[in-house]
């Protein structure tokens, strides 16, 4: 049921707005706050652990964080990044997993460190997990913009686009891209519905839908937003600065551990 | 190393405001915007895994938080709630862990749900500690202002505090106090450094200071500001208002897992 509300959240009148969690509580506030679905943000998963983002190295945090997800009031897509493996048969078993755990989606990216997989090989990771959870909304990253890599205009990126739609991709995100000709020849050429990066100075959500954009994700910057407001708060405090109103209370906190934002 | 620094801190011209983290970026970032030493939040560990807190039920993910800020280029102590146990043994070889992991000290309460534990039986879980890991810095939290309970006069918090000291406490955190006179009566009445929670709208640093209090803790407060502002920054991005200044890039949280914020 999730899925199918997930699958129509692409298809509605508004784009998607789509805010990008990394543990339980950002995710049950997100939910709370009425946002519709929830994705993750594999840099905040990551920087959360510790570790570095976009090695395959979070394989065991992505899975406990679908775990943790799983019971969110909404539809949760989660970022495995490359897939964590370049076996198709893994990445499929992996996706079953997040699966399992109540995903109603996942993003796959082609960007290997600071290159590019090769086409056919991401389409066999791609077609292995549709295959396998044909319900799982997959959102196919082309990391061309994202990379600056093989981008002197639209035809590469809209030549992978083809090639993962064409392999059971549900969605196609493309993020990094900024103008709104560049745009619009994505969304004119791709033949399912296009996601971008919301970017700062960049244009607003209700310019991207005009565009034909029909999922904008937040990406890591909640995430790093969070980070600088926590660091702020204790500079403040420490410089007899103030703090916002409406920080929620203790109890407020303890409230979406256990309900997971339903209000 | 760490843990002579830790405790020279308490013993300095100024009080040690003691920020508290959840996870590995925030506490790498605290480290990496200079403060002397970085605290847990047992608050926001727990609802960072959809946990309630206070509860003993956190266990494995204090412990694994304890090894992610081993690497953090300043001390670390990290709040185990009542020690997850009731058996001083098992406490205190929960401590040797956490120890283990690098921690310069930890905290340790004497509330249990709404109500206080025996104090006789505190006293041993604290003395286990000590004996067991005598260079850790113990920081004895005395729940009666917390919690409501037992407090019409400071009396009885100091008998508990006396007792914890007694045991080999090396510092007792009073959270909750907020009256001038309160807070001299318990300075005055402890034979150790006293920490208390930074209270919003309450005394600042230097007040507190002068006050005598040696240790300021932020609690939850950075966390649960962290993930208000996650969530406004979602509701800015959907409703077209504007982000600060001076978010994180990704590069530079990238860094924070790289270097534990040593800049």
């Amino acid at each position: 049921m999730s899925r199918e509300i997930f699958h129509a959240l692409h298809h509605g009148d508004e784009p998607l707005l789509l805010p990008n969690a990394w543990d339980h509580a950002s995710g049950a506030a997100l939910a709370a706050a009425g946002f519709a679905a929830v994705g993750t943000t594999s840099l905040g998963v990551a920087a959360a652990h510790g570790l570095p983002d976009g090695v395959a190295r979070t394989r065991d945090q992505t899975l406990a964080l679908a775990e943790l997800l799983g019971d969110l009031p909404c539809p949760v897509t989660v970022d495995i990044e490359a897939g964590f493996n370049e076996d198709p048969a893994e990445v499929a078993a992996f996706a079953e997993q997040i699966a399992a755990r109540g995903a109603a989606g996942l993003n796959i990216e082609d960007g290997r460190g600071s290159e590019l997989a090769d086409p056919g090989h991401q389409s066999e990771l791609i077609a292995a997990i549709t295959e396998r959870v044909p319900s799982l909304f997959v959102n196919a990253r082309v990391d061309t913009y994202w990379l600056g890599v093989d981008m002197s205009t639209p035809s590469p990126t809209l030549a992978r686009a083809e090639r993962y739609v064409a392999a059971g991709a549900h969605g196609v995100f493309v993020p990094g891209v900024r103008a709104g000709v560049e745009i619009s020849a994505l969304v004119a050429g791709i033949d399912a519905p296009l996601n971008v990066l919301h970017l700062p100075g960049g244009k607003s959500v209700a310019e991207l839908g005009e565009l034909g954009v029909r999922r904008i994700s937040t990406g890591s910057l909640l995430f790093r937003r969070a980070v600088q407001a926590a660091v702020r708060a204790a500079e403040a405090i420490r410089d007899g600065g103030s703090l916002p109103d409406g920080i929620p209370g203790y109890d407020e906190i303890q409230r979406l551990a256990n309900d997971g934002g339903r209000n």
